[in-house]
């Protein structure tokens, strides 16, 4: 009913606990989100498009944005730069639209240091270690050491759920996929993201003067 | 899926703009919510119940409550008191049920203040101070006296709305239980009130150390 302001909603989870899976769900279901662009100093891959898969900078035009305050969070993973430009997602939220970030504790907890008022933070739990396990074992092309490496970084991962504004279980994909939609209407009218509720609110209180002159 | 820690759902409106309806229909569709039952000095009318409609005290057994921090908040209306009990408030959140406050603007900012973390504050506008005044023309026992009194009254209450966490217009009642439906679905996954979280957590980490072995 009013103009509001767009939502940063932030998913994260360990691997294999099906953050991937809830986010490709909602961004099928809801035409008004849209999923965070990257950027990164990595090598682009032949299936990948330049913005919209990552925006693709050289490392020198990388450390020109961060040295610019044009990134909202940066991480090194494994020698490349990833990172959210800031006037992208702040353009998106002015014009009412939500964006949806899938990535992981270091770079939510970054976002929520500089964009408290913005986020909807998500953390998606498995149900337990062993399915996450089955889950991970059941992806063909990770081998046991990757699998190994996914488990050692959860450890890193489980440490933060508390940092996020709701916590997950995710026992079901569709109702995983039901408590986030349910979680993103009720903060998609939230108080501070109605942007014209001033207006209307000091409008009613001139109405009402005018009636009890 | 987890035991949580009920809801403290505020409704706040000025006069006629429909707080009273949408709180019987979410009283009525939601058997986890309860209204709160206040406590009154003034005395009890004919058809009322002790400890159903309020909770009836002499002006000494409320002071002793007031003095003894039995009471969350309280205020002086046309020489009566009224006051929300501590110890009922608390037993029904820790049941995991949820308690709808029905309450004005003065009651709603002393809550804030003592019961931040339980709260989940709704204030509800009129689409406009002419439908307003229509509302509470069609209440046949309100005279033109009544009626302005309370749009007086209006002049107060709408200057708190930027002190709770969503603000809805009511233009369609169906429309405004729906989103406080939405509202209370969402608090309820809140990180914060899922009490058993902590552990949950926690047994997951000691069942992945045991994997990482």
């Amino acid at each position: 009913m009013f103009q509001r302001r767009g939502i940063m909603l932030i998913l994260s989870s360990p691997s294999g606990a099906g953050k991937t899976s809830i986010s490709r769900a909602i961004l099928r279901q809801d035409a008004n989100i849209q999923l965070s662009v990257s950027v990164t100093t990595r090598p682009k891959r032949a299936n990948e498009v330049d913005g919209v898969d990552y925006h693709f900078k050289t490392v020198e035009e990388f450390n020109q944005m961060r040295d610019a305050g044009m990134l909202l969070e940066w991480a090194e993973v494994h020698g490349n730069f990833y990172a959210t430009p800031k006037a992208q997602i702040d353009e998106l939220l002015d014009a009412g639209k939500d964006v949806l970030f899938d990535i992981d504790y270091q770079g939510a907890l970054q976002l929520y240091e500089t964009c408290q008022e913005d986020i909807v933070g998500i953390f998606v739990l498995p149900p337990s270690i062993k399915e996450l396990k089955h889950r991970l074992e059941r992806r063909a092309d990770d081998n046991e050491d990757v699998i190994n490496r996914r488990l050692k970084t959860a450890r890193q991962e489980l440490r933060e759920w508390n940092k996020y504004d709701y916590v997950i279980v995710n026992n079901d994909l569709e109702k995983s996929c039901a408590l986030v939609t349910e979680i993103i209407n009720a903060a998609r009218i939230a108080r501070r993201r109605q942007v014209n509720l001033p207006q209307f609110v000091s409008d009613l209180q001139d109405e009402l003067e005018s009636f009890l002159k």
